[in-house]
């Protein structure tokens, strides 16, 4: 149940539409998902938020490839509790190649980063000066 | 300030020392940096929490390389707010290679992925049929 | 599905019940939504807790409006993922006369928020000096 | 002790060099903040950035005002724990006129709000089906 | 809808068949929840996951009884938005005597805590000297 | 470094003195730790904030013990990532009795905790139908 209306192809605006195609022809694919359905209500939004997500997630300076870069957005998206964020890119990372083992790798990570995070927040750790930037 | 008293290599329980020593071999490195000094005061918890990295951090059958693993805790640690865990798996990220560019591909990442979370939140989209795990 | 009872009016103690007309007095309206029917199983609580939020969203020496109460009421139920409140508050804001366009530019406004918190604890910038208040 | 280092004017490539410029003619004053200065070692980020928190604090068609802005600003920081982001808002918040009467029914309203997110997701209170969008 | 497929008792490998027995035996109870019929897809991941859940429940040193750590428990699924955890770590409360009475001074603790905890992160509140562990 | 001023004894207004005074009495002490010293700006909020601490840590129905209080109290404050909050709620842990065992099995158990949460998360774990309150 979303706090706005879910737009169908039929229902958008010429702008929201044209954020729809280049969805659809940057993705190779006519599926799009609900993210961008609940947001066609703003266009610009829709717009801003779209290309911000395309620049981040194509090839960069970096090097970091398209799977390494699902399952940071996968690990932020478990920590912030986000459930449609999850479902999403849990799909898109399989889609992407993601096997069982790494899947299951990730979650043993996920798991053990979430415990010992707890664990230097409950004893209020001091951070080491050896980590200091120079 | 640490809500434990965190211990010297002289303050070691002969339990503790033996994970020291485990992890000065592990690896290959004389510093012990302060989150295993602050949980040194109970030697089966340290036990327990060191193997528990130690076996989450190595090799495994998914085969996610030792930086990928360092940028998913670096996640994890960023989007929970845990000041210890972002200082210590940033340098330890560092240590295995990251490079500036990496890092800003990691930081604008993050950005858009906790903004993203914050919206599909916002609007509580509901999650496609799609995705569905067959 | 809660993890207690949804209490219907028949099935509220004089205290509950009680807090339920006042409920209603205080928003000019018969509905009475489903957090205070869950807590209905505590009268005592329930009733500190109306208190409570009676009290901090009536008028007050701040002088912040109704809408400006509801969208901060909004940011803190986004950011902490609280589904329930983000909807109550959401239908509630809409219920104040929150516009599409004001919808879109808080969503906008928390997406920033949410990224720049992101930003700031993954590099760990240091406070300004200049922020201190004297 | 930030994770990357603190840039001085003097430091600053052209490209951070000209995205300074204009966050001192936008604001009209001469100081730049850490946030931009820990940033700065990557200047494409740091112009995205800038440019999006620009965009997002600039008068809008919802027409929610400056101080307003301020507040759900503050509000996010602290449901995510962001200590810069907490110091930083509040002392622009005061800049563009809160009051402490303000920032005390501000504050009452985030305690408010955190207490009864707390509540529902304890209880897990199903979402009535009036709120539902149409 | 989950990530991963839920299996049934027929779907378990025999590594995963073993942990099911252990969990049956352990509780005394032939029903085993989801949360690990979602992990079984990983064998080693159910087995270290159901050990370590199982060691950190069972009688310790520190003498904490069984009704305290489902407390404390509920309060960290909480306060992490974790709907699984706080459905089925209430229910193992109430299955180990919790009464209406403590649910209720539960939450009204957890409440508070909650709310003074957004307090001091809004406050940015220093840390007290005399907190000091010597 | 608060976004507010810290005040002394000096500076308080007769409303605020007479909250500080409700405290060393309720306490048995004569130390007022900085939570408060930085609410005092705003008497009535600072007023009815001890009024509900005092009334949520004083004993009730539930008979839940002044040491459990503290251990759910430090749970929630953890979880938030509230360093003020650790770091106060562990040293009056300490003050009501908390041993090294106790305060290493409570460690224990958040680790654990945090642990399984991000697991029910990342997986999407269905709740069970048997956790359904009747």
């Amino acid at each position: 149940m979303a706090t706005v209306r879910i737009l169908t192809d039929e229902e958008l605006s010429p702008e929201a539409a044209a954020v729809f195609a280049d969805i659809r022809a940057t993705r190779g694919s006519d599926f799009v998902n609900n993210i961008w359905r609940s947001l066609a209500y703003d266009p610009p939004l829709l717009k801003a938020t779209w290309e911000r997500v395309k620049t981040v997630m194509a090839p960069r300076d970096g090097g970091l490839d398209p799977l390494t870069k699902e399952l940071i957005y996968m690990a932020i998206s478990v920590a912030n509790g986000c459930q449609y964020c999850v479902q999403s890119h849990t799909a898109m990372a399989r889609a992407k190649g993601m096997t069982d083992a790494q899947h299951a790798e990730f979650v043993d990570l996920v798991m053990a980063a979430s415990s010992t995070n707890a664990l230097a927040t409950a004893l209020q750790t001091p951070v080491d000066e050896v980590f200091q930037v120079k």
